[in-house]
């Protein structure tokens, strides 16, 4: 890696297009002054954008690539371009140029690209997907898995708990954050067998644990503040975020309704536009905006592919936090805890090795 | 069966009492002038709130029960106390005395009383527990299974689609019901397995199906109107029911939050005030009170523990109108068609039976 920390962007692969996302990088570049970048995609279009932008241009390389991975290409389609801006991107950490990437492009391709270029890092069956959700707390909540697996046994379940603890200590800055598993209820004898596994194996483990496994919670505790690490399959994950991202829309709409009412409820909006405005700043997921593979020999954040130049500010902000931390080594330096859970699992006679 | 309709009330099930539940009762039979009743509970307390209700206890008859299943019961502590109310309810229903139960109770304990005492119909592998969510369209949207089943395979899947769209058709009123199945994506080769053998049966079966099948749907559209029917296994189901309530009571109380925060926004809300009572009571669960369990030689109907009176009476115009509706015998009459689907199903080779 270059002496000054680098991290590769996929200019091509946000809805809104390289403007944005250029706005973006620049916006997060003003927070980490010592940031290098190296900017993948069409050239043409990057150095046109880079124009609005002198001082990121300073402190960026811009590296042509011929094509682009669409929206509707199947990972197994993906990973066959080997010259789209996100592959170059990916394989700008696998060589160590970067030490990180982030795109907003196909999720999928995304995933499929990052396991194959980087790896799964000792200790780890599966990456998980890793997102920071906002909580009536003082912190945000970090859920994982979001979507990279469908279906997860024990064994991953209590690898995501490991993970996720590394990264809610370095997002959050939290010392020992608590962890639980999504579950249908909180009594022990809820849920699959795969959570159940997972959850004897972290209470057995609890005080060796570099975080506290306070057991099961629901879908309607998520944003409570309960708790700081939520773990759960990828199947779940996804339609509990997907759910969460579409009430609180549903709710705005709702809203949205009531004030355009009558004139006397289009007044009262007026007035309590101020109040109106911190509420939508903080459901606004441009705030939360950066996802990270957590569990590969590399950090890659996915930024949404709808989100504005706050929001990839976010996504970089992300990547340059876990690449200053080193979460890859610190996840690592966990995951030797984990050697142990197997021991405990094997005492427990679960499935978990 | 006695010659009008009746039900049977658990009058000791919710959490507010024999008072609210008689009340939701009474207000309830307001709306179904012909019902008859019969309540098991605690004699004394029932008979003291029935003094409150006249027309209520013209129409009723109360049994004593002398033991009371507990919140924290297990269902295998539950099922043994056959004196409950919560029991001797369900066994009015499967001696033919009433035609359908309704309890705010414990939800596991009354799934395997229920399941035990009135058996699954012909056809139907496993019942399911099914409820109205809100939207933004003209119509609520039928969603099961909601937690009976913490994992389903295809079949199950499949014939949860045939018992919620005869749901859907008696109490929203369709001749059709467009049918999905909850997913974490819509093109189909994503989720499970399962899920997609369940499409691929319901696909090829589409035309002879007394619904539309429309493929996947994702948590973020659930609110959205455009399905009447969402399936999934209970593990996501309620993940998502319970991920959609705590949503929606995040956004309440950041709303609360924001208006509180400044002299303005407080004179704003007071002026808003009209509009915001339109959207508390769109989002108040009572006016969506009433889960079914759906598959079962009799109707099953789960009032929520905290309903109020209002509430309650939702519930128990839900198993009026199932029993109305003769919900039992027209999805038998649907399950003729899954026997149809087995034929597909082999056909395409899947290991749906």
């Amino acid at each position: 890696m270059s002496s000054q920390p680098r991290i590769a962007i996929d200019a091509m692969g946000g809805d809104e297009g390289v403007r944005v996302m250029m706005a973006g990088v620049a916006l997060a570049r003003r927070r980490h002054e010592g940031l290098r970048f190296t900017l993948f995609g069409d050239e043409t279009r990057i150095k046109a954008a880079l124009d609005n932008h002198p001082n990121l241009r300073a402190a960026s390389e811009v590296v042509h690539s011929a094509t682009i991975v669409e929206g509707s290409d199947k990972p197994s389609v993906a990973i066959r371009k080997k010259s789209s801006s996100m592959s170059m991107a990916i394989n700008a950490v696998k060589s160590g140029d970067a030490g990180a990437a982030v795109s907003a492009g196909n999720t999928g391709a995304l995933m499929a690209m990052a396991k194959l270029a980087l790896r799964t890092m000792p200790g780890v069956d599966r990456p998980a997907l890793a997102a920071m959700l906002p909580t009536l707390g003082d912190n945000d909540v970090v859920m994982l898995d979001l979507g990279a697996n469908t279906e997860c046994d024990a064994r991953n379940l209590v690898q995501f708990a490991v993970m996720g603890a590394a990264y809610a200590r370095i997002a959050l800055d939290l010392e020992r954050p608590r962890v639980r598993l999504l579950n249908i209820g909180t009594e022990e004898l809820k849920g699959t067998d795969e959570i159940r596994d997972a959850a004897a194996v972290l209470r057995a483990a609890d005080t060796t644990l570099p975080f506290s496994f306070d057991g099961f919670t629901e879908g309607d505790k998520i944003g409570r503040g309960e708790t700081d690490v939520i773990v759960c399959d990828g199947f779940s994950g996804n339609v509990a975020l997907k759910t969460a991202e579409g009430t609180a829309r549903f709710v705005a709409d709702l809203l949205r309704r009531a004030f355009s009412s009558s004139l006397r409820s289009k007044i009262g909006f007026l007035i309590s536009k101020p109040a109106m405005h911190l509420l939508k700043h903080h459901l606004d997921p441009n705030n939360h905006n950066g996802a990270v593979f957590l569990g590969l020999n590399g950090v890659v954040v996915k930024s949404h592919g709808s989100a504005d130049a706050k929001g990839v500010a976010n996504a970089v902000h992300v990547a340059a936090r876990l690449l200053e931390e080193d979460i890859t080594r610190r996840i690592a330096a966990d995951m030797a805890g984990v050697q142990d859970l197997s021991a405990v699992a094997s005492k427990l006679e679960l499935p978990v090795k």
